[in-house]
């Protein structure tokens, strides 16, 4: 096993009616103004923005609103939102929504105290404080609740790049499943699959860590039975929990324990091929380039993926791929770029894009001609 | 899933030549004078002592040390180290041992700021403060280096209780795997026992928490085998490396995910076993208890249970309570009260012992007959 450090500051307050519990924590810690930051409105709908503000109220918290964050949360909203949390003295921030609305959170929380958000993204600016984060999740899926990291995308130069700081731990962050009982199927899916490809990231790096391999595939196994639940019935609320929980774990750091910090090549592509196309959902991506990795990497070494595909019900790579892709695609997620709408005319700026990045995969620096053949697979 | 929190703010270093990191963590947090706590001197066999302090000297940490915690410790000594520490005005203490120095090393740190010790395990006195804890664990068992919590034994009163306060938490533990080369395999078993039984406490209290069951039987399997593995060959780096961490997480919070508290019959049988009998190791009291609860419960519900012989090899209760007790003995441990030296006639005495406690078991709440059978089984 790899040595490692983990740390992980973050209280979870994890099950049903957890959402009232969000002003006495806030409340506790004195804020002047909290930031609160959503999305697009699905809170109203779902009655998770009802929840927190009557909390918020009842505890005499101060707030103000910022909504609109999207999926592959821009750089431009980030830095709007800065000015007006800077405008409006908040001395904390509440994320309420999913990994977007978090890691927007995280960009703001840090960028608050920064000359320039975007520098910090490239290592040309350092971090000395951020702002205290809260959330509240709404869609497990990025595990952003329970670490320490962010991606933002770049519309202008159409860079999704990821970062983060010991400090933005989140302070506390609250896990209600049953606040997940109204997402769509769609988005229930593509949690589910960033969750295993965060797992994947770490799954082949050392065979000797063998306790965090374990735990991992009980992970994945949980996954996807869970959402085999989901898919028939999405209000079961033990198939929410279990989902959520595992897919928080499956980017806490335990599940990268002995990984040397993982491989992290299937994000990589992915964050180019969705700074290019930013209609296609990060784990729609992941759900069609983890398949042609794992083909491209256990076609090559076999044995290392056997213990893999037992995960999907099977044993050898030929038919693993199979019933890996056949379960994603009876999940109603897409299984090649195809269709994710890309052409093949697209795939070289889509290798461009990717060979931006100094370092592609860490169990093997992958090349141009890496590159080239996974999208192929993918395609 | 029943509603949870979590909460772990301890940074864990692991891994080979690790120890060497403790000077400069302490130095970091620029303390006055470290308290170094110890038990009978196996660091000193081992090698540990020399590479902790070379570390404080390089690093400029000014230390004092007192010596001589010893397995099932003593209320007793931690009142004398309260006082040694108070004299010698030290502000943080680092624990160099396994489990019985760092549950001593916790007492003290609270200890340090309270009217008495013993008042704050009867929840008579609070804690406000307490000293930082850091620790260098030489003997993976108890989790303790990774959790809030500690038992301690009255001799006087012949009893063993266990207290906890998030202060508690280690700031920093470190986790070299190596350290453990050395131990007597007597002593690795007890460990490995020890973090079964802490898997045991948490394993059959909801059958929802899917993802935590599937996390523990990971962990209990990996316990097994990497004790397998060590008794052939107590220097397999990889086996101590997983074994370590299993046994941190088998305490750290994550095993005990959406399990409403555990259990801790097994426990609360053993404490009074042990503070009768302080020649009686935590973990072969432990050995014996356990797979006599597990035969009371699984011949009630045998349903409930099979899950869990699966880790040991079988699926029905006759047999896996077999392969349970045999793999056991295998290892070298006692399986049974006799073994213990325990006779008939002490019985009572321990029944009555174990009844002192306010209350025995969280799944069903035990009453005298029900320990009376437990007893008997496990004779």
């Amino acid at each position: 096993m790899n040595n490692f450090s983990f740390y992980n500051p973050t209280k979870i307050i994890f099950g049903k009616d957890s959402i009232d519990k969000i002003g006495v924590e806030l409340s506790c810690a004195k804020y002047e103004r909290v930031l609160l930051l959503a999305g697009k409105g699905s809170i109203k709908k779902n009655g998770v923005y009802n929840q927190v503000t009557k909390s918020l109220q009842a505890n005499g918290v101060s707030f103000v609103e910022m909504w609109g964050v999207q999926p592959n949360p821009t750089l431009e909203k980030v830095r709007e939102t800065i000015i007006f949390a800077r405008e409006n003295k908040v001395d904390a921030i509440l994320a309420v929504g999913g990994g977007s609305v978090i890691d927007s959170a995280k960009a703001i929380s840090v960028g608050f105290y920064l000359e320039d958000i975007w520098q910090f993204m490239q290592r040309k600016e350092v971090a000395k404080q951020a702002l205290p984060l809260y959330t509240v999740l709404t869609m497990s899926a990025t595990g952003s609740e329970m670490n320490s990291g962010f991606v933002l995308t770049n519309t202008e130069t159409k860079q999704k790049w990821g970062s983060g700081s010991n400090l933005l731990f989140p302070k506390v962050s609250i896990i209600d499943p049953a606040a997940q009982f109204s997402l769509p199927w769609e988005q229930t899916v593509n949690g589910g699959l960033d969750a295993i490809a965060h797992i994947l990231e770490y799954y082949f790096v050392d065979s000797q860590a063998i306790i965090t391999r374990a735990v991992n595939k009980a992970l994945m196994k949980t996954v996807i039975a869970m959402l085999d639940r989901l898919q028939t019935n999405p209000k079961d609320y033990s198939a929410r929990a279990n989902l959520a929980w595992s897919a928080t774990m499956a980017l806490n750091g335990i599940s990268g324990i002995g990984m040397n910090g993982g491989d992290w090549a299937c994000h990589t592509i992915e964050h180019a091929l969705s700074a290019i196309h930013p209609q296609i959902s990060h784990g729609a991506g992941l759900g069609v380039i983890f398949p042609a990795w794992i083909e491209y990497m256990a076609l090559k070494d076999p044995e290392r993926f056997a213990d893999w595909f037992e995960a999907w019900g099977e044993t050898n790579t030929i038919t693993g791929l199979i019933a890996m892709r056949n379960k994603i695609r009876d999940w109603g997620s897409p299984v090649s770029l195809r269709d994710l709408c890309i052409h093949k005319d697209d795939l070289p700026t889509i290798v461009d894009k990717i060979m931006e990045f100094p370092v592609i995969g860490g169990m093997s620096k992958f090349k141009r001609e890496d590159i080239e053949a996974i999208l192929l697979l993918a395609y």
